[in-house]
């Protein structure tokens, strides 16, 4: 009976709830331990940083969710995948703001490529 | 305990929930301070607008949430982001509600780029 | 304590939930009644209309809820705002099914011109 | 008040809940006795077609909802309405997995009139 | 009443709930069983693989939701239906992570058939 409720204890520790700017993500606390030196380690790691927390217990973070996708997303599978439409910089902003140095560096080399492209473009 | 009682309730107060034409949104109190001018300041600082809320505790406001997403996003981090297929002419509505002297113009900027770009194209 | 008793009521009766199609909008009772002929305005004048109210007290619209917003914030702003890649023709529907004469017009304007622009495009 | 009561019975008994993959949607059950002949009026005749419901009374339907919209709409209007980004196929799709014989027809038409275009625009 | 209960439990039993991200899914165990080697499979087998539920008994998956919706029509109904503007990519990741062998070949083909018609354009 104790282990038992040791396995809950510890599956449940496991998932971690985010409540960017109103919208719910689920996720592993190990997918948010990936970059030590981000911004999502130092929240659940809880030693230099104040958490607050909303009353379902999710952590509370103020920004938008929406350019946050892609953000967990790179931290899920270490690719950068942007749907069409989604403001590149929005998710550059992000990248920056909770402080992912190698998916900064994505997002800047996409936003060159598409630069370039459309000026190629342009100037046919 | 009197303490921790204190804190809790300082934690829950640097929080505000908008309820905007049905759709959720989280925030800082201090991101919605940011423009002192701006309706939303006026709005939590509940002394010369009467503000109304729903039951779950969150500030009403009548109109569309996804024109209020770039305008928070605006006031959290001082930029401009637009998906592709937003109408920029709905944000500049809502920049304008909202009273935020900056974005509108930075909206008014966008909006001159664009149809500008637009035109060299139709002229080729 | 009667009079606080009132100001709560009144201000709960300002603000109207609908559900439509199952999405849920949240306005003020004065956004409903700009167009005085429009099925809105019937619909929660409650007189020559039975209207049905889901569980959470919403009235209860047998419609599309996301060609809904265009036209909800038309009554709120006097303006069509329409994001690209939205069918204009579904907001036309509903503005007709609504029944908002100037809104009807400002559909059919629009496509109109974007008609227009197209053909100008295809013969080049 | 036996009267009352029945009137509340049969105001509730014409709206129908769906979940649709997880997606709620909320309709009158004379749309879904549209076309006599589809799967959606014989999931709420409950005769010949076992039919699950969900913890909120809600008609279970393994497919996904964004698909079903269209679907939904054309049993409301009449008419088939599609944005631009949706896939006419997964419509089209769902059109015959609901087996609604005249909305079939139109998708496939909308799919020719598309690929006409296309082509044309290719051969330039 | 033996027998009802016994049909209850098993009517839920035929449903499943996943939380993919934050997001719920709601399918049939039919469904999820359709490639047997999938991890989908394995995961509600809860032989080999130790799962972990939400609070409200939904399958707990540490991926993008927005993704995984065509993995799961394509379970369903056996096709590749993807809208405009969702990254391709993001829909092989997935297909990928969650071992659906035939699926994985129909994005990659849809992939190639993709950057082959942009290379056309570009060298016109």
């Amino acid at each position: 009976m104790e282990i038992d409720k040791l396995k809950v204890t510890t599956s449940l520790d496991k998932w971690i709830k985010l409540n960017v700017g109103g919208n719910l993500f689920m996720t592993s606390r190990e997918t948010l331990l990936k970059d030590p030196n981000s911004m999502l380690a130092r929240l659940i790691s809880d030693s230099d940083l104040i958490s607050d927390k909303d009353e379902n217990g999710a952590y509370l973070i103020d920004r938008d969710g929406k350019y946050f996708s892609p953000v967990l997303n790179y931290l899920r599978h270490g690719k950068l995948i942007l749907d069409n439409g989604l403001s590149a910089e929005g998710v550059l902003e992000e990248a920056e703001f909770y402080n992912i140095t190698h998916l900064i560096a994505l997002v800047k080399e996409h936003i060159q490529k598409r630069d370039l492209q459309t000026s190629v473009v342009d100037n046919k």
